[in-house]
């Protein structure tokens, strides 16, 4: 079901078998034309092979259910592959290759175009968020820690909050991206560069075997077609660059359920804050009409629960010797599932986002719960600079005690307790409870946050 | 006992209770600094705190005993040291700041001395791998992939792959210590940068209300008194940056796990090509005298394993509203145990490296087993070139096939069949089985990957 | 940090270094037990060595020290043992066990004890949670799904349920404890059991070579000195009966977490149905006097969280051959810490559920928020009856748009509507709005459930 | 990916988008057949309904296309359901029933059938084991402990284990199928049963409030015509019998890569013992026709690495309130994901030891490797009858140590040694090296394991 629940279907696309095979037969293709000028190829043969990569010519299912036997869906293609072709482009398929080398770079080209469709969803993500903070960053709202009112803040700070933790994704995955960031080779004498998604090519040991010395132009001449970075090393076993790939998606995922977790939360019938836009057949119940469901923030926690929980199976760097037996057939389906799952979190949040209702007169009158007693903090401060910091805590409390006991206001409390009324004027005292004037830097935290944007 | 096993003692003092408390003191006093310029405090009281603040004074058990009912250990440890300061310096202890603020930036200030001292161990590592990669650049030994042997290698250039895999970490680790990794904001037009260990601190909710619009210079303040950069904004329910800590060290994780896992398989007694090192008490059997268990090796596998397991406990990022409840607090076990035992596998790996017996003999011998035959591909090789791909792959898996049936090896079953006799003299049929001769271009790619190295 | 954050200290003593040495210390004393009829060996002897093994004798520091080089803790322990003891009796000292023998045998004893600690929380969780149940069978509040009001329920069916679920849980871990659940072997012709819980013993590779032909008696008599289960194999590297306790513990964990989220979110200022009771120093925060946080609740969400994230690594079952090297190891680290972490949620839900309070009013005034359309669904019920459902849900869904967009309730909207009013009398829709007559089987399924209690 | 590799073909059939459909449809059926005569309902109408929930009515990928709007598949099914019946019909569809007790009753059907699949494919591979070991119990070979060889076993004793292993996982999975296992109510004066896979039936929020305190008995019908068990409660939110489901299979995937594991291992060129059998097209590689890969042991690995990763999705309990946003709609994925790769993990295994070939020539010769050492604790313990063991122990340590620098056999040092010599005869240190009659109980063991078989 994890190619129809809880995903973005383009990236379901990306990841299916029919995919899959299509990226393998660029990568063979490209290597007989990266064989062409070292072995003297002819055109027509290179021409010929290339023509023989296109998928349409391939069953996936076929080549998947030969794979449960033969162990790699490589073995089969090439087959199918070299029967396409006449016997003189035939020695030239797949030539010096190993499976892993077409398996791995058809997937770190599946994920590079997997990052750029997450790059897509993502800044759609930060551009709503940036809007809602800039047009709410006077919209105040009670801020919450542990599930209870704490202080003031605005609907704006919390937006902002938002825009930064999706552009840090972003600039995560453009460096993943680009190679400036992940594990990676970047000392600037040597000038060799492996960023996290280079190409994968060594033959059956990683050794070049069976170019007797001649590789690594060949590597370099494949890279170049692949438009791929190319490695200082192949790394069949060594698997910290997907590992990585694979932990950024899930710090993505995560940052997205953030976002949902927000929504759905003041979404609560009793909080009231935010809904999700209408749309007709989403997130209705046919027996409770009244109920207007959060379906994109939940289905965003679902995928991101989904998307995380597979990365530890890529962490797990034990890989046998020069190919391991288990640890790297498994990333062929967890690869994907991570992707899927991300893709359909924040897939998910963008769509929130984009129809968000905000709701500011709720907003405005949830800081009156619990008598306002939210700004004991603040009423606090401001008689702390009379009588000191202890004096005015021990005050605050009996009086945010006896509001919530006796079902008045903080502000009442306030105003009958001569200890306070012995410092501070009613005005004072009601300045004091002004959740406006009690916002800090809120408004220079929201231009910091923005600054980047447009 | 996840404290004493499977660990570095430094790192683990480096995360216990105490060090805990002495990174929260350091806060608070800085805290007193940030605050004097600004408040005009003088110099006496600043002094007070500061001095107030050192471990020695504290109970770290008390403090963790009460931590249980009170939600977290700042309430107590606020609350002894404000006892410790006279009348006048109270007023001023943890002024404006929040329980989150100090953890969060005790913790940061952990983790990057924690850091510091895996960079310590991983350059421990990688001067091991890069010695033995340069020492057996020509020692040769079956290339081994889902457990058969393949085709020739170096030790060499295994060794250079595990270089090459801890070089990647340290410098992800670097990036990540710098603040040029990681989820950040590198605007070069906005400057603002927010590296993944930065200061946190914003008050109750994140406002920095307490300082009624003058915060963001206090903030500044106290990021230079610790020197720590300063984020964008706080971030007290955005934890992005925690989790790519987290699931950085998981990579590292498992990193170090793939050399323990070579390690290990490479000691078994049936290939017997490495050993950890003699040493006194070591890995030794009281009831079988012959055992020498490669006991660094196994440590290391252990560690890994339960570093990475707590990773998805810090992707998950659905940090409630402004701070979590559950989430957040689940941290404070959940980032100790990783750089425990990311520390422990990385630490067991530089020993199992440093004392490395490498059975040359052994690799070489173990090459002839299976009659040579992962001579195989290189002998098809030298048939192609006659014959073409596909005859020469009939013949050899025939040979093959004879070979290990007959318990011959395969250049007598090569040499006896006159399909390969018939192209191929005695002396090419030798060189093709040479393993020595089949090494592809290993030599250049140890090169290649030692290229930074001294 | 395990150790003292979000566990119950007796939970944390249980498995400290110094109970585990004990628990070692207990299995060796009995084995000499075993030892003393089939080899007709002095009582003094045995006297001497039992004596040996009082665990006040020994410094776990310096044995687990010792572990880090020699493998495991037995090692220096068994040398420490016979070092104590004279000629004579040296030679009986862990006589024809292997180290995983007292290893696994002490951990079994320690999870026997372990479960029974839990069991003692899980039951008070019970207790709490009936008596809730049964008090509160008519308290009327919202049901919720997806945060949204969804229809009435009761208090008391929520408590039942919560009792339920800690019930479900109570028996299966006195299932799992007595032998009669986890992966067993009960067949009753054969008579053979192994329950989840059973001694080791096998010697070096589990043939119990060791005894010439005579193991079996010994394990027997061994397994009765501890009273223990015998099983039908030694289990070196068949690890599920590990893995059913651990993930047996995951379930509960999860199951506490299930009535802590509950409570963290009832608990909300907006909502304000519950809170967990005061206490001298919880929950407090000094800035914010206001705030009763649910402190348990929130421990127990971050116990679960750490509970559960280290199951993985005990169901992963690949243990090679005889023994493992990592996999087995790692287990001594994470089976303490899901017992720990798991009395830690269970312990704390016992605490937030004792002082529970439970307010009433809050309840009902919340069935009020949104124009009471909670309702909406009873009244399209009613209105189903006389115009069939199709056309009741397009009237009621209309009329709750109305109630929520001009802010008046659903019963002014309906009696305004014609619609309803042209079936159902001023009074009926009032019956049919009313919460406590919406209540279905509330009170029965109360009763099924609470059927086990008293 | 994931339908696709790693799993066993007839399960993701019988988890696919269609399955489910399909499953949910069977409910919706039998509850107009459990309505039919508490409400009298016209049999034609029930047959009507019964008529349209015939699956190949429907489109899956439609309905689950709409599901990512709607939040559940079932709007769109119950839409299409009802539009499909006349309008005598259409009240009855669906009637009282919430989304979650349709899909929550079809996943249990799905489990259910699930699990016979899992039993079938775990009963071959139990049956294969227990001839394996009654045919091999008296092939010696060697035993190993962390990767080094320890003392002798028979392979007889190692498929024992299996065996024994394979039989717990049957009978944990038949005492969850019948209600004997996991979280149960089965209190014996009570008589309520509630085991793993029960009903869920409870409307809205578990009231069943749609029958007015008639809904007990339409839910007992409900469960007659399932043929599932009647739980004591609604379950929405309390998912522990889910969970439990999820944790035992995964402890189950857990077992088979225990096996998988040992052929991989004794697969090893160098080590040799086991093959997997030959087949066309199987483990083969072009590159290496030496190559004979133990596919289904590498496939077997992979399934259970990928089936235990999402376990801890389903044990994290927080279920909010009365149903969940985000955990319980993860569960659609993981669920299915679990069952899929476990059954490939078993199915594999199963394959695996269907062809399993033995090379008991060669596990004889490993006895011999590193000169017959792994004996060294059987001569230890015949010169420990003479001259106690500690003198035995530093007398073979020595010999061993000679053996291996010297590569002489440890028989040839020992017959050397004067101190050995001194002691025991030529004939008696051979008779103590001989690795038959150093098996202990061995031959007992499979016996006791073996005798539930047959």
């Amino acid at each position: 079901m994890s190619d129809v629940l809880f995903t973005k279907p383009a990236m379901a696309e990306l990841f299916s078998p029919r995919a899959m095979v299509a990226a393998m037969l660029r990568v063979e293709a490209a290597l007989a034309r990266a064989l062409a000028v070292p072995y003297d190829i002819d055109d027509d043969v290179v021409s010929a092979i290339a023509d023989a990569c296109r998928v349409e010519l391939y069953d996936p299912d076929a080549i998947f259910a030969e794979a449960a036997t033969a162990g790699t869906p490589v073995i089969p293609l090439v087959r199918m592959l070299t029967e396409r072709v006449d016997e003189k482009a035939r020695r030239w398929v797949h030539w010096g290759a190993t499976s892993q080398d077409i398996m791995d770079t058809a997937m770190v080209l599946q994920m590079g175009e997997g990052i750029e469709l997450l790059l897509r969803e993502l800044r759609g993500v930060a551009e709503h968020a940036a809007a809602l903070a800039d047009a709410h960053r006077h919209t105040v709202m009670a801020g919450r820690t542990l599930g209870q009112q704490a202080a003031p803040i605005t609907f704006g700070l919390k937006a902002a909050r938002w825009f930064a933790l999706t552009g840090r994704q972003i600039r995560a995955l453009v460096a993943l991206r680009s190679g400036m960031i992940g594990p990676q080779l970047h000392d600037p004498v040597v000038g060799t560069i492996a960023p996290a998604l280079p190409l994968q090519f060594g033959g059956a040991v990683g050794t070049l075997a069976a170019f007797e010395g001649a590789g690594i132009p060949i590597a370099a001449a494949l890279s170049a077609e692949l438009e791929l970075p190319l490695p200082e090393l192949p790394w069949h076993a060594e698997r910290d660059r997907v590992a990585t790939v694979a932990a950024m998606l899930g710090v993505t995922a995560g940052a997205m359920s953030k976002i949902a977790s927000d929504i759905a939360l003041l979404s609560q019938t009793e909080i009231g804050e935010l809904s999700e836009g209408a749309q007709p057949g989403k997130g209705g119940s046919s027996a409770m009409p009244q109920k207007r469901n959060p379906v994109d923030a939940m289905s965003a926690l679902a995928a991101a629960r989904l998307a995380i929980a597979l990365v530890p199976t890529l962490l797990a760097g034990d890989h046998e010797h020069e190919r391991a037996i288990g640890a790297w057939q498994a990333e062929w389906v967890a690869i994907p599932h991570i992707f899927r799952h991300t893709a359909g979190a924040t897939s998910h949040v963008r769509q929130a986002l984009a129809g968000l209702e905000v709701h500011e007169d709720r907003m405005r009158r949830n800081l009156d719960l619990a008598g306002g007693t939210l700004m004991a903090e603040a009423l606090t401060g401001a008689i702390a600079a009379k009588l000191g910091r202890h004096e005015a805590q021990r005050i605050v409390k009996a009086e945010c005690d006896r509001a919530l006991r006796d079902g008045i206001t903080l502000a009442e409390a306030a105003v009958e307790d001569t200890c306070t009324a012995g410092v501070l004027s009613r005005e004072e005292i009601e300045q004091a409870l002004d959740p406006t004037r009690y916002l800090g830097s809120t408004n220079d935290l929201i231009d910091v946050a923005l600054s980047g944007w447009k």
